[in-house]
């Protein structure tokens, strides 16, 4: 069976996905990639089967064009987003889809999560940003694909940078969070839904959109990333 | 003992009321049909027994008129909405009716929930519809029964279709969905549930009411409805 | 040991205050009065005593007018307000005061809970009122009493029935609720924070505070409470 | 090992956080401090370890200049807020820090909490204060301790006591709370939770910020700080 470790890694955060509550029914899924053999591969979770029984053999391979190189099962239909996020994005190795209910409120909503505190700095550098809709043509032509061309031409527009900004609210449907692992993929899906939560309790108490003062949010967003991080052990606390 | 299979799938559907949390003490009932015998039979749960304690011997069978063909305990007091709405809408084969706390909010305030995402379109053609009050006249002659007419009533009047729009909220009252099985209508139900809570928060966001565009929607009703279905070994995922 | 019963039924009323979750803390209390004897005796739990350490010996027997007849702990500080309901309210058996946060919101904003649904009607007989704030000399002359005081006081101005009305809320504090037995007051308490939940939800979504039209309420408190009562086995269903 | 009895009580406090859901992940820590040797003596969690995993001696122990005393881990990266509340509050002996999710939302939205009814008056002697965002001088010279910097300077502006009010929100942060003992801390700061809950929700329901009479407010803070505190056994019920 190729690729065990990652098998296992992209397992685990689709059951986390699950755990944390960040999708109801299976609508979810993650999703990892190997870089370091002849060709890229992406392990992706299994269409519409359940996590509670689901196993590493029950994970499709595919490579960055989403051919099945390995598995019997479908892949997730969502497939054309991650491989696309992957193919644009080389920084990143782990992909996680979430309907996760205040991050699909802002969504639903059309708006970016304003920047209104700390732990929103620590994660995310900005507001987390919302896509455009897809054009008629885009549905029409390749939705699961567009939806990942919407992501992208987000990210170009706006000049962000998939590192400093880990996951995207895809307007009128959810988010996709994103991470140098499987791990941390979800991680960064679980804190958008934390920020998300706050940030529409903040909103509806008339906090301003302008957020916190730069200072303040250069400040965490650089001791979590810049050539100085003082965080602890392991990270924040 | 008549239609054991259907007995225990509607047992489940009401047991799956109560661990899913959509309604509060005994506030909720499921239903089924068998269409296959000589007479149409509808299986429903007794009035005010605790979920944790029924038993398939404990449901109620009665035909379409409300008249009980098998079963000792009073049926649940909304039978006559059920058995009206098995008369008007031949396509359905359970029906639940909840007091889920988001969709009975969007009720109370008479609102039908617009289509703010793909979820919701991928359950849902167009906004969940709902009722108009009950006349005085309709409540003094018959209040169970006629709870089922407008329901009818606003399918006729905005043409729509049960199989397309499985639930409906009853204007100052609750959630009714259904499915071709009770399974499935416990499936709708939990799903309308869902998508109440984000829209409660999409809204309070300031989403357009006009929600998402509707070559989104039709994309998605159509990969879950359309002839060239497209979901997974089982589902979305 | 006197009234063993009723001191079953008054702990049982306050695990369950815990067990729903309608008090944090110790914020919350249950009684019972036992109206057969030579005089009337209440039971009720003591003062900061864990819920779950609790039982029924250490109860605290008092007559109407506060004096302890057995028990050596000292009883709620809330009792004052205990004993006046029961004076004046002789219809009632148990009172339950919780802190549950839906319905202590409505208390803090000073508003009573219109009737916007079937569930709310299918309990209360109208809006659930809320108090006037008690007065400076009020307040100093015997706080806890005259917490009593101002309920009543609502009551009789409105011309309400504590029958019809099972509950209220004090402004700026929290509610009340009552019932014939100890456990149907808690039940009444359970409800109460339900229907303050579906009302804020259905408030923000813009619900007229008209809410339903009183030809339904009506027939949903009479089919309740009216000579016609047409209940299942045991309840709604 | 030093200070046995503080450092268990200090880890129980951070199990408390975890417990109570008061902080995800790990943003959250609690401390104390033993001020009766020859130099004051705090016990701090470590920064970044999983609250399940703590024992009492990962924690670390510093002096009021936050230089180690004992201990192997790095502290807390809040330490230096720590430290300077423990020289300025010399009344308190205990510190929790969260990120609890209503409070962090006032925070985010820059708003006191006001104090709209009975519970709050029972614990905070008026608003919940909300301090300045720190400078950009101050964010450069010191973040951590400035943290610390603008909630002493909240106090002195306003002539507020630690004992009086035992919490504050950091502007576009997360609340600090206090006690006399690290248990009375996470107490202080699961009730700040519980009450920005309840005015979050009062507050849509448009309730007025001017809040309860203060007479009402004088006589709740007087049962339990004045001289004749009349609550029962151990608090309030």
């Amino acid at each position: 069976m190729l690729l065990e470790s990652l098998r296992r890694q992209v397992l685990h955060a689709n059951q986390e996905i699950a755990r944390r509550g960040l999708a109801p029914h299976t609508f979810g899924n993650a999703s990892g990639i190997d870089r370091g053999g002849s060709e890229p591969l992406v392990v992706i979770k299994p269409s519409g089967v359940d996590y509670t029984a689901m196993t590493p053999a029950d994970l499709v391979v595919t490579n960055l064009d989403g051919k099945i190189v390995e598995g019997s099962l479908r892949p997730s239909s969502d497939l054309d987003t991650h491989t696309l996020l992957y193919r644009e994005f080389p920084e990143i190795g782990g992909i996680v889809h979430t309907h996760s209910e205040f991050a699909t409120s802002w969504a639903q909503a059309g708006r970016p999560i304003p920047c209104l505190g700390t732990t929103h700095a620590d994660y995310f550098h900005g507001p987390v940003p919302v896509t455009e809709p897809l054009t008629a043509e885009e549905v029409t032509e390749a939705y699961v694909r567009n939806t990942g061309a919407v992501i992208v031409r987000r990210f170009r527009s706006g000049n962000l940078s998939p590192v400093a900004v880990p996951g995207v609210l895809v307007a009128g449907h959810a988010p996709f969070a994103w991470g140098k692992t499987p791990a941390e993929a979800v991680e960064h899906a679980d804190v958008l839904e934390y920020i998300a939560r706050l940030a529409f309790r903040s909103i509806l108490l008339q906090a301003s959109e302008s957020g916190i003062p730069p200072y303040v949010s250069e400040h965490h967003y650089l001791r979590k990333h810049g050539p100085k991080a003082t965080y602890g052990q392991a990270k924040h606390g």
